[in-house]
């Protein structure tokens, strides 16, 4: 008999008892009906699995930084690429073509390449985030606040969907990672061999910190009784099973943060300049058939919705059968040429056959494909009956009332899609809007006010919007692809979940909280240092300047104080010709009077903030390697002839980089007037070598 | 009899036939016992409530810019402040001390300065605001993601506590209106007179755009059941309501926003560094009587637990009875001298003091204070018996216990907090946590490594945390007063709510959606030029240089391509010489080529930006007033002598000010050699006039 499928906890692997084997359930090869898995989780005590992760996985990811935890992202990426042929294989018998199990394991190392390359540029090489600006709360500036988050002290739960086994677990479990919290995975039972699969290579790269993830393959009775506030739950499926989930009461009043991405009534809207003929068309019907026949239809964000102008519906359905006639081969995916395959399993392929029998009695008419069983290709490349296998042929539907309600509410999970007609882009918007909250819609237009037009009235209720046009219909990742640097999840009927997708994500495992005290407790507190706090001049402690310190030597805080220069209208003069700079406001007395800001004749900003750098600079080789950038500059109070100005450098914050011999030191800039009065502020960023060299 | 209390709905005053007037709730003068109004809300159409702001308020709001909305709640703000002597008059009938009032009349005031304030500055004058930097997603550049923020499409309905109904209500309402959504106010029955105060004088004011704000006085039965996707509910209050609001369908699958700030058991923690006779024992005392006292106690963000060093728990009692001995009185507000109110009635009053009698019945033992009546100063200034009024003396309680549920877990709504004392800091952190989630902890210790060891343990368990030492002691907000700048919400028994103060509020407000496209398409729908897109650089186009436009004329896309200048090995030395910046990497060729990322001697990088400027500036007097600022510089291939330069620069962004003859143009900076290597990018920020001078 087929081995129950372990599960991977505490640190180990686990299999029930030789006692649960009778009630585990079995898991079908899609195309041939073969038994692949087993699986049950009788006897597994889930509480001991979460507090695993709250103490073990939480204290071995506590010692690393956002930026070490990147690193071992990749690394995991490098192992999982390696051994992606393993990942193939098993996928093709969850019914994956080898397109669909690109998306869904070449797309799930993606996500891990994508966050640990964002989490060392947009997060600080430390373990709490700062967020947003200071706030200055007293006159005096003693009292100041700003955000800080850190990460939840819990268990990030991920309850997934059969459709994306590897995608969709890594797409929950980088950010958990990156932001410091230990996840536990429960994969959908269909296709939770593939989750196993691609765990046990991670296990066995001994890249994981102790808990950081554990795999629960099979059933968790009861677990929602045992979270509590500091944990979270991403789950991704049903509407239903979402609703039922949302209303425990952990969640309810517990605390637990709860965020689901549904499947939801998708549309895609072909624009009303992009008649038949046109780029836009062509690319419009290419995405529909590609959303329809990729994972066989069964993705979260496929296009439900057709939504085209009433004098192209009969083009679009012509052009959809063309194309599918031409483009799809139907069959087993380890067979030569197959193009789509089965569904998961013959469950899913009743239910998407019920589903349609729905959209049928409600005035959906099959214009496209139909629900018999279809001919198929098989593994030995013969064309027969569909056996065992979980197949249904692509299958578009037209309903004559864009209105009827089933079309913007009933959802068959797999090949299928309905076209309905448009007379204004109003009523388009409207028909968007009937979907009750969308992962997605897609619309083909080249003409920016027809884009304007839908964008503002159906941007709200998607998480997410494409625009396809001649421009990018090469380049698009596409309708049904959510991609790591952006949100994915939508409102309403999508779920609710705007979490998911770049650094929001990482954020949704962490605590955001307002922290108001003294500059030089806001600098204890954030490691960076704050306006107003003590600083370190160095000529006045007697120390070396800042400039001839390594990365290992500086300590944020210290500081350059430089001497006042002071400018005369021979340095303005000088400059402009210099530079070529002779903007009035520095070489036109009576025009630079008039202006509403200028005393007269004042020096180039540019002027102050070299000199500047004249001021601060230490010129001698050393530890600085170079000046990397600058930001936030404003300029205040105008330069005039006979003024001086210095300048004041302090360490703001220092980050090392994991992977080279030097880091980032970003500096604050403050100059000043004769009087004192702030001239310029700005931070300067600086390469600078983590050891003084040899 | 009294008269029925006015709701305003529908653009209209509207009170309830006389027939409802029997059932009318009758509410109370807290000091007197007098009836000061009645309230019923029997045969009000509250879906057509909704209705209204659905469209009247979402079509009048949707005409207004960001900026022109703020420009609307600076004028509220003045308007309010103009007559906010009828609102202290009114006040004073609810129990609050003219300081009290201060926090609920002139706070709620100065929320809607804040958020005007902030409005114009961090948001654009547009009806879109974009979130975060734009993603590449192929790599020729010709499809990039990027997201924006839409307003939501419904209304906002607020449900406000009893304790703060102006500053309540405007907290909630300005991020709303700023956000373009209208709003419904809900008040609280005991005060609602004082919401329909502050709402009269703004209906009076003319300002309100129409629909954009709606009071309704009384009952709101059946209302969720008109909410649907678009809506969001706002609430404060008890737990135990906020569950119940939570689960209703609208909010558990129709797509209804819901947040909540409900009170919590809020800590203060003495440091161990902080013994008597330091600045911050005495802040920590004079910060626990004034949150003890203040508002009577009635605050969501009142200390309950005062959580100190074991070795301190006497002297903390002593110092609070001695403190309160000295600096309360308390009685009738409108009496000269008294400086504690009465709780807002007698069923307040009730309930509190069943909740004192729960926390002695867990262990609690009442130090200072006691629950018997009080004497009290009446208005008149005579001193005796509380009559009618619903006057509670200040209680602390000890628990020996400090781990007893109750202590933790039960809320007396009024002047009473809690003493235990801890060992450690771990234990301190541990008992923080049994809060179960806090609006906020505040901490007083002026050690460092206490605060961050705190900080560590407890951050991810408030919304909000602050450091009181003798820094900040005198300037201090204060432990009990969000700041609209700042989150207000938190965690578990807090709500769960992190959305109040700040642009996060305002963002609260609206969909966040990805839009992926080509950067053409991206600049039509955000109305900022993208990188990609196609621009106009003048002098092929026959146009006159953009420095040459106002605001009125300059469209986004502008250009300016300029001729290349090459560097030569004197220019950088005549910059070196005349900044003063002679740092190696651009005057030792060995030291330079030594270097990890330079060739050998290479130009100052401003010396590039400062050249860039006189190659892309129009010297000429003209519409553009001034350089304010410059960001995001980031240099990319160095410069070599012989290397050649030019610069695109590219009107990227157009802010005209409401109230100011000029408005901010964000200009595209890019600098390329002559192998069209990218040298550096940054935004160039310049004042514009709005009009050519006359």
């Amino acid at each position: 008999m087929t081995e129950i499928l372990p599960s991977y906890v505490r640190d180990a692997w686990w299999t029930p008892d030789a006692s649960a084997a009778a009630s585990a359930a079995e898991v079908r090869d899609a195309s041939t009906g073969d038994v692949v898995a087993r699986v049950s989780t009788e006897g597994l005590d889930l509480a001991a699995v979460l507090e695993h992760a709250r103490t073990v996985g939480q204290r071995s990811l506590g010692e690393l930084t956002f930026h070490q935890r990147a690193v071992l992202l990749k690394q995991m990426a490098l192992v999982l690429t390696e051994r992606k042929a393993e990942l193939y294989e098993l996928s093709a018998r969850t019914g994956a073509t080898k397109r669909d199990s690109w998306i869904d394991i070449d797309g799930g190392i993606g996500v891990l390449f994508t966050y640990s390359s964002k989490g060392r540029r947009e997060l600080p090489n430390g373990k709490v985030v700062i967020d947003g600006p200071v706030e200055p709360l007293s006159k005096d500036g003693s009292f100041i606040g700003r955000h800080v988050s850190t990460r939840l002290p819990g268990v990030a739960v991920q309850i997934n969907a059969f459709n994306f086994p590897v995608w969709g677990s890594l797409e929950k479990f980088a950010p958990a990672f990156l932001a410091g919290m230990p996840t536990v995975v429960k994969p959908a039972t269909p296709t939770g061999y593939l989750a196993e699969a691609f765990v046990r290579i991670l296990v066995e790269s001994g890249l994981l910190p102790a808990g950081s993830l554990q795999l629960v393959s099979g059933g968790i009775p009861g677990l929602f009784d045992h979270l509590r506030l500091g944990d979270l739950v991403g789950f991704t499926g049903s509407a239903s099973t979402a609703e039922r989930l949302r209303s425990h009461e952990s969640v309810q009043t517990g605390g637990v943060r709860f965020t689901s991405e549904t499947d939801s009534i998708n549309a895609s809207v072909l624009g009303t300049d992009a008649v038949p003929g046109t780029p836009e068309f062509d690319a419009y019907i290419a995405q529909l058939v590609l959303e329809m026949t990729s994972k066989a239809g069964q993705k979260c964000t496929a296009i439900r919705r057709a939504i085209v102008p009433e004098a192209s519906v009969d083009a679009v359905i012509d052009a959809v059968r063309d194309r599918l006639a031409a483009k799809v081969v139907l069959g087993d995916p380890r067979a030569e040429g197959v193009t789509m395959g089965p569904l998961a399993s013959l469950a899913q392929r009743d239910e998407v056959l019920r589903q349609v029998a729905r959209l049928q009695g409600a005035g959906g008419e099959v214009v496209v494909g139909s629900t018999e069983r279809p001919e198929v290709v098989r593994a030995d490349g013969s064309t027969g009956d569909a056996g065992d296998g979980a197949f249904v042929s692509p299958v578009l539907l037209k309903f004559t009332d864009a209105t009827a309600e089933a079309v913007h509410d009933v959802e068959a999970f797999g090949p299928v899609a309905s076209v309905i007609g448009y007379g204004s882009l109003d009523q388009a918007v409207d028909l968007v809007a009937r979907g009750g909250g969308s992962l997605v819609t897609s619309v083909a237009t080249h003409d920016p006010d027809v884009a304007v037009a839908l964008a503002s009235g159906i941007a709200a209720m998607n998480g997410r919007l494409l625009f396809l046009d001649r421009d990018d219909a090469k380049t698009s990742t596409g309708h049904g692809s959510p991609v790591p640097h952006l949100v994915h999840g939508g409102p309403g009927r999508a779920g609710g979940g705007e979490e998911l997708g770049g650094m929001r994500s990482v954020m949704h495992h962490m605590q955001r909280t307002a922290v108001q005290g003294s500059p030089a407790m806001l600098t204890a507190l954030t490691g960076v240092w704050h306006s107003g706090a003590a600083a370190r001049p160095y000529a006045e402690s007697g120390d070396v300047h800042p400039f001839r310190k390594s990365l290992a030597e500086l300590r944020i805080g210290d500081q350059v104080a430089s001497p006042s220069r002071t400018v005369t209208l021979e340095d303005i003069e000088t400059f402009a010709n210099f530079t070529g700079d002779t903007f009035y406001a520095h070489m036109d007395e009576a025009a630079a009077a008039a202006n509403p800001f200028f005393p007269g004749r004042v020096a180039h900003g540019y002027l102050l903030v070299s000199w500047a750098a004249g001021l601060f600079v230490d010129a001698a080789p050393g530890p600085v390697l170079a000046n990397s950038g600058l930001e936030n500059l404003r300029f205040i109070t105008p330069v005039s002839p006979g003024d001086e100005i210095r300048v004041e450098l302090t360490a703001k914050q220092i980050t090392p980089r994991e992977t080279d011999e030097y880091g980032e030191v970003r500096w604050d800039a403050v100059l000043r007037n004769q009087d004192d009065e702030l001239v310029a502020t700005y931070d300067v960023l600086t390469l600078v070598a983590k050891q003084q060299a040899a």
